[in-house]
């Protein structure tokens, strides 16, 4: 099976970030067909049909409704921030980040030239007290944030950060990009709603896709804005000359939400990975105990594990490979090459058995010190 | 039926530059399925076996033998042009393009601040003799070049000249943009080999696409290039973040072509088009005699009509709305605003029937002067 990142042998990298392959619903897509309209230059927008159904699911999703206008198609996340890198920003503007943040996404920006400012971060995610003299003092092409099970700690902004955040990028009129692939990956309790849903008249995007949630291959994802942050998008070139961005998938996905197909595969799939945290929390926990800090998230994909005895993972990269097993450390994730005292493991990746292995090879290589 | 741009009511709009959705073969996409691998992130430069059966059928379409992997697959050549915009260009930076060239590109190339200069053409395309003095004044960041049934104009490169072109851009270290989506849209006799054919040493992207010969919602295509070339595209974060492209359709495209569906179509649209051409060429030969030049293509979707008797298209819009016939004036392809005796033609958007009702319309709106 030809994959990005195959699997590698014998050694388990909790480091990789993706959907397990194995838990893939191919059994959703059989016996497909195309209508003349997903074959054609779409909407730009997306298609009408497609929105419509999307934003029925995301109303309930979010306990918050969501209009058909607000929502546009995109290509998937990744593209989706390469988009808006070229249409709100140019090259030598400052943009503010998480401290740490999704490693690619600061490669992005760089790809496009952008200078990532790093804010720090507390237990409910980035400060908005560092954030206001920030934004006053760089006046930024715009803030990226991840605000529900982070990438890479796995914090989760509560409701009143949430709307801080909103009322500062409204106030400095400055974009807000919400990063939340992994929203609707809870485990118990629903996070509060995206970004966008706080503030209509808010310069918001909040950035949803189905790589997590359902398969990354469809190349699936929307943004959610105001109709006016969305034009500032639709109206480029890109939209004029090849229409929608992902008229196919759409077209696969649409049928499959209708007929909630999609939301009992995500009910089993939020269960296998919790039980996959849940195990390898506690084995962490267990092997640990405490000479690390780890705040169990309650969803997404990662686990961040700090070191509080003076051992730096990303100085044991090599001893891990030795060891069979893998993790991305903390440097990768910050703008400021901060975090050496963390690592990030993703539960999503591997099964049960192999996490066990994957703790028992970390506790051998990270002895107490 | 939802499309990007829907058949205008009482006005016959031979400007749109799109496939008859009449023609889209709904048929060949029915009883889909997909296996696990096009459902995960796929492979960056594209899925191995698509690239593959995608290289063979190449091979046969130029003969001339390609690669799996000097191919890359892509979102569409919109998306492709913006990726390599994004990738080999820095806003500011000058960009060479023919006189008249696509006009959704020149604006793509103005949205990345690119300074488009604009290189004449004669009826073999563009000038070398041009080209060569503007290589050396604007150290360009790339040459875009429409090499086979251009559009606007219909020319086709012959091979001495793309020879001259691709010499060019490997003695000035520019990479060399050919823009090929109409490549295999011949109609007798096929055009010469893409100009990443000519010279593996040499920094030449051709860009080809199913929308033009499949279908535009697949969001499907390829660049074809040495693989230094394409991994200086690969090597975007981009890639490392999401993967493949178009994983999905080109799994669902992959077999069309190995059974021979895809290129069974393809026989079928090119005798529709070439029935097209014929009626509205005859029909503007008939009804404006001497006082046009235009230029039968062999191919592509395009009639470049130029009058010689003063009449200037571009001043004739709102009448043309009121005759119910629409195209699209010269200047709106040029980079120079030049082209005002001439106007594009699409033969490819109507059926027979409204392409003679739209000469008529066009014969009574462009009186003798």
């Amino acid at each position: 099976m030809a994959l990005q990142i195959p699997k590698p042998e014998e050694i388990i990298d909790l480091g990789i970030g993706q959907p397990d392959p194995d838990l893939l619903p191919t059994a959703l897509f059989r016996s497909l067909s195309l209508r003349r309209e997903d074959l054609a230059y779409g909407e730009e927008a997306g298609d009408g049909r497609f929105r419509y159904t999307l934003a029925n699911w995301l109303s309930g999703e979010y306990d918050h409704p969501v209009d058909a206008d607000q929502l546009m198609v995109t290509a998937g996340t990744s593209q989706a921030l390469d988009l808006i890198c070229t249409r709100l920003a140019r090259p030598g503007d400052t943009v503010l980040v998480e401290d740490p943040s999704y490693f690619i996404a600061l490669k992005l920006f760089a790809e496009h030239g952008l200078k990532p400012v790093a804010i720090a971060m507390d237990d409910q995610g980035i400060r908005p007290d560092l954030l206001e003299p920030a934004l006053q003092q760089h006046q930024p092409a715009f803030i990226y944030t991840i605000p529900s099970y982070h990438n890479p700690t796995g914090v989760t902004q509560p409701s009143e950060r949430r709307e801080q955040l909103v009322a500062l990028a409204k106030r400095y009129h400055c974009p807000l990009l919400a990063d939340e692939v992994y929203q609707c990956l809870y485990f118990d309790r629903k996070p509060p709603p995206p970004l966008a849903c706080y503030d209509p008249q808010a310069p918001v995007l909040s950035l949803g896709s189905f790589s997590k949630i359902l398969a990354p291959g469809l190349r699936l994802g929307w943004i959610q804005g105001s109709e006016a942050t969305l034009l500032s998008l639709l109206s480029s070139p890109l939209f004029k000359s090849g229409g929608g961005l992902a008229p196919v998938s759409s077209a696969l996905v649409e049928p499959l939400i209708a007929n909630g197909e999609f939301q009992q595969y995500l009910v089993g799939l939020r269960q296998t990975y919790r039980s996959r945290l849940d195990l390898l929390y506690r084995g962490l926990c267990s092997a640990f105990g405490g000479r690390v800090q780890i705040a169990r998230p309650d969803g997404g994909y990662f686990l961040w594990v700090s070191f509080t005895d003076g051992n730096e993972p990303i100085r044991r990269l090599e001893a891990a490979k030795a060891e069979g097993v893998g993790y991305f450390a903390g440097p990768l994730f910050s703008a400021d090459k901060g975090c050496a005292n963390s690592m990030r493991l993703c539960f999503a990746w591997y099964p049960e058995t192999e996490l066990t292995t994957a703790c028992n090879r970390l506790a051998s290589l990270f002895e107490a010190r």
